[in-house]
């Protein structure tokens, strides 16, 4: 197995956007590609990811991408796998490397939905779930996290506030992410006050529909420049759950998450507190409290007393989400895993806001999920000393 | 890199199929872990392949398969590359097995379309080009693949007889194929009298939108079972062209296939002329004829006149597209690239009907084109001795 790095990262602003998905996804692998210092035609492969480009009128925009880079001879494919799309393009792209079918890769993630209506993109994401039992049935994202949230509440105690504590977080983090959707810090009363989705769910627990890209450059041993030896991936791994919420017995965690944690960290042979930072899957504030149990960074039924405590905050014991997660830096589905890496990248080459930076990022960690947790990825990275 | 190999295939019929995409697809997997007398627990990844799910409302396959299976825990992710998406699973999937990080795989591709309208379905299918050059033109398949045909002909004399020729081929072929689409012969007057579609390309030389899905298990010399050694990959190798057709110097072939069938045969450390037959994306008959060319099995403008003198029949030198192909076996967009593998198992296992068995299947060739050539898959297979 090779060594593979990431050589560099780019990302488009993420919110309503007037470009189309495939533009998007061109500025963000023209911005990394520039980033890593290598040339179009270094690229062995790409990988892109994309879930809603039926909505857009346009699938299949690997060739486009890789026609308007002047490679056209280039392999690419398009993944899909819910809201962990380009985690799961990184994974595919991460085993081409690393046993040396390929030597560089461009992994890019967009979407483009700010075009829809909410209902619309409630009904497209609800199609990722088991759709002819939960989504016909009228259980759309936020319903099923909300389930997940009152058990979460009953078997754990953990309280509204709790909750509040994840949306206020990552809102203020992400005020200091020039690239994030929402740019403005809330307070506890307005958390409170805010629409309830579904119940305990609220307009401030939920993340909003975004339009975006993400990209990086991937290059294994036998490529390395100058620089590209950064940041290195220790270990990818994915792995999934029973598909439908009704299947399962328990709703207070994402089994799938666990297993692909554990696995994780077995690979990198690390522990959850050897992780420096993390960027976790809060497509609800309920999420990121169930990942940090999930990956084990908390006792399980203690994550709402850390976000609480403030443990999870940027210069906290283990800072959770710095980017702002899906929260505030906003959620363009199949660009939210790419995205997470990104950040990681960028705290580790410590380029980021002085508000939102890490203060030792050793060990980086992404935790990104797919519906309810039918999908789940994992990723751990280290900075080079 | 380890050896790796089909170990069991599943298809369903192709046509217009009652049941739901999920369904499909579920049905050809279990088909194919009973064929490959492996147990769901054995899997390690789940690869799917599928297009256009949102038309039926459900996205994200994989966790729901797994689900059914009994190992919600496994992986999986879908792939969408277009009409070559199946193909590029197995690819990831070969990547995945030949490095070790797995050693047994699923990879089924599935499409439902028939619910849909033909111009539905035509735009749908226009998605995967350049849609906003080409489809908003009003450019779509037959268009594109017109244009193609009225050059081959120009530069190199191809005649409707010629394409004529490939499609009363592969309809008899197809006669003979239980799961084909169509079963019904046609002559050459039948051919003649079709309606024309874009000219020159009428009913008869068009493959029609079908259901269906296709499934194998993929293992690794780390997993030999019983029997399951039979087929090897010899190699397994994707490229790509430039997206629009517009952008092109020449329409007469297409060159992501040259550099994968040429890329194929190196790994394979073989020439076209080692191919005992071969499956050829034939989603117009021109796109046969290009095919045979591009991959070296006759010289570039000599294809037409090889299907006119009946080289391409089952009991020809080189039998192409025993299956039926596209034509008549019919198209489910996201299944076609297994469905060709599976052709090529079940010929190299002798288990095909035999008005319709090639003689000596000991190497097979698959060959499967996403658009006109953005995306393109070649997989070479042995028959173990």
């Amino acid at each position: 197995m090779k060594k593979v790095y990431v050589a560099g990262v780019g990302m488009t602003n993420f919110g309503k956007l007037n470009k189309l998905g495939r533009e998007l996804a061109l500025d963000a692998s023209i911005q990394a590609i520039n980033d890593a210092q290598i040339r179009p035609k270094d690229i062995d492969a790409t990988y892109v990811s994309n879930a809603f480009g039926i909505g857009e009128g346009q699938i299949h925009v690997g060739p486009l991408i890789n026609s308007s880079l002047g490679i056209p001879q280039v392999p690419s494919l398009t993944i899909e796998s819910a809201c962990s799309g380009s985690s799961a393009a990184f994974h595919e792209a991460y085993v081409a490397l690393s046993s040396g079918i390929h030597n560089v890769a461009l992994v890019v993630g967009y979407e483009k939905l700010t075009m829809n209506s909410t209902s619309e993109n409630t009904r497209y994401f609800a199609m990722a779930s088991d759709y002819w039992f939960e989504g016909v049935n009228g259980v759309t994202f936020p319903g099923l996290y909300a389930l997940m949230a009152t058990a979460h509440m009953k078997k754990y105690g953990t309280t509204e506030e709790m909750l509040g504590s994840v949306a206020i977080k990552n809102h203020r983090n992400g005020f200091y992410n020039p690239k994030a959707h929402f740019r403005k810090m809330i307070d506890m009363e307005t958390y409170r006050n805010s629409a309830v989705v579904s119940y305990p769910l609220k307009l401030y627990d939920s993340c909003p529909f975004s339009d975006g890209a993400a990209a990086l450059i991937l290059v294994n041993e036998d490529f390395i420049q100058k620089n590209s030896e950064l940041v290195q991936v220790l270990s990818s791994v994915r792995a999934g759950s029973m598909a439908a919420l009704q299947d399962r017995d328990d709703f207070t965690g994402i089994p799938g998450a666990r297993i692909a944690a554990e696995k994780a960290f077995k690979i990198a042979k690390l522990s959850p507190d050897d992780v420096s930072f993390a960027e976790v899957h809060d497509c609800f504030t309920i999420a990121e409290i169930m990942a940090i149990e999930d990956i084990g960074f908390f006792r399980k039924g203690e994550g709402g007393k850390a976000e609480l405590e403030g443990l999870t905050q940027f210069d906290g014991k283990k800072p959770i989400n710095p980017s702002g997660g899906l929260k505030a830096k906003g959620h363009p589905v199949s660009a939210t895993g790419i995205a997470q890496i990104v950040e990681i990248y960028d705290q580790m080459l410590f380029r980021v806001d002085k508000n939102r930076q890490v203060q030792n990022p050793q060990i980086g960690l992404a935790h990104n999920v797919g519906t309810t947790g039918g999908s789940v990825s994992v990723n751990i990275f280290r900075r080079a000393k």
